[in-house]
């Protein structure tokens, strides 16, 4: 069923160990559709400017993205630039331009407001529960953030938080967020702002899924943690969307199936994982745009010859 | 088969945010060892003081460890002391009295003679090269280190990790040991320094094995990494042992089965995990000292549920 993603569609410039480029395709809500595009129909609203081509719309078009909710607006994109240092951990920003993306007002094309799947991009939550709002229809909301909304406009997002099925933040996120170093106990409190489910991504470590009795329908399934590896990879050319990769694998997994069991969310997050080890192997979308469901799916099995013990049985 | 293992069998004064306690028994051998003797005979070698008491060495006998090879000496035992802050991430020490353990010079036993299996915990490289040079029939040679021989007594080490079947390091040993902060390119060059087959421990993250053209005899064997989860956490009482008990699981596995297959390395991973995580529960040796098999085998499966996307086929 069809997703709505509500972001940023940007362009990124970027100095990282592999080199440089400049103003090249990004933004959040463009990963993740590119990323969730292999597993269902993505529909994007965002905001760019006279500087976003046709050729660029065509980056998401090509894959079947429905960019009928990408208003086109006078000005410039969105434009963040940044560097990453050896240890490519955590980009240093340098520039952020904000540009058409400064006013942005998402506005729902009528022809997704049958949207099952709503997922709501790394933006200013006042914008994502403006959304959320005129959906009350969706059948799941899923969402990120990012330190600057939880440190300085909490009480707006503790709102959104109140929607969200599944929250997908980072070990520092979750930490900020919940003032509780230890992540066992940083995901309950998280829980009880509102998501049912919360996965947290480690990076390079891979990331974990937190589940609550609210997780769902089922009342007899697992509310175990699960575990996703991260492939370990030698060189990453540019960590930029890493993060939107995985989400757009996970929720576009999520939303290809007919209902969320622990069983599909632990799938997710292995498509997850494996998106986003596709992203980071080229610049922007650059590998994203090329990779096939064949090279997809070879990925998945070697995420689970990675993770586990009994391969015979499993793959 | 018999492990022998070498190192410091030790007394800690420990401070956690859930508690403190005074000169309880710890020490990277006793740690290995407890953990170990679930799975395999297990010979320990190494010195203590007056202070060390029968009471004391039953904790280990009372498992079948054999202490034939913990030497007597006149003095105090190793005394480590030191403190965790809130993250539980790295202890701080406060205090490190070497006492008989300052002049260690580690004799083995003719009845030790016959182990074939055999594990270098973290001393003095020269003392390391020493055992292992009176044992050249083992079968094979695992080991730990830590930041200090790796940055002060290198070219000791460098003769130490030339004997080495396994190296059992943390993320940032690896990198201090290589100069190289992503772990790939870190693994690679541990092992052209002589491992066959590396473990990098990522602490609450779980550890990753790295595998070369000389890890198994199967020449066919599968290379690709391996990552096995950690679990979850709530409370950690005290990390302190944490890496030799995930050492002890991994390596007493390993001893229990006929041969080094990758399958026998993974679910090694596994149990070295399982006994890390059990080790953390309460304070030094308290843990290890009354877990059961049916406990261990329990956790194991609870490994396989947290990381495994198909329980019904993989439990």
């Amino acid at each position: 069923m069809a997703i709505l993603v509500v972001g940023s569609v940007a362009f990124d410039t970027l100095t990282t160990p592999s080199g440089q480029r400049k103003k090249i395709l990004g933004g959040a809500a463009t990963h993740f559709s590119l990323a969730a595009s292999f597993f269902t129909d993505v529909r994007v609203v965002g905001v760019v400017g006279n500087d976003f081509t046709a050729e660029h719309e065509a980056v998401m078009t090509r894959k079947g993205v429905d960019t009928t909710g990408i208003e086109h607006a006078e000005g410039l994109s969105f434009h963040w630039t940044g560097s990453y240092e050896g240890t490519l951990g955590e980009a240093k920003t340098l520039g952020t331009d904000l540009n058409v993306f400064g006013s942005f007002d998402p506005k729902i094309p009528q022809s997704y407001k049958d949207s099952d799947y709503l997922f709501l991009a790394n933006i200013d939550p006042v914008l994502q529960l403006r959304v959320r709002e005129a959906l009350p229809g969706v059948k799941m909301v899923a969402g990120d953030t990012m330190n600057y909304w939880i440190a300085d406009h909490r009480e707006n997002l503790l709102k959104v938080l109140r929607e969200e099925d599944i929250l997908i933040i980072n070990d520092g996120e979750a930490r900020l967020l919940t003032g509780e170093h230890n992540l066992v106990t940083a995901a309950k409190k998280v829980m009880e702002l509102g998501p049912k489910s919360l996965v947290i991504k480690h990076g390079e470590y891979g990331a974990t899924a937190f589940f609550s009795e609210r997780s769902f329908n089922d009342k007899a399934a697992s509310l175990t943690p699960f575990r996703a590896p991260a492939l370990p990879i030698e060189t990453v050319v540019d960590p930029t969307g890493a993060g939107d990769s995985f989400a757009g694998g996970f929720y576009g997994y999520i939303a290809s199936q007919p209902a969320l069991t622990p069983q599909v969310f632990r799938t997710a997050m292995f498509y997850g994982g494996v998106m986003g080890s596709f992203a980071v192997e080229r610049f922007g979308t650059e590998r994203l745009q090329e990779v096939t469901r064949e090279e997809i799916d070879a990925r998945f099995r070697l995420f689970q010859e990675i993770s586990h013990l009994d391969l015979d049985r499993t793959v």
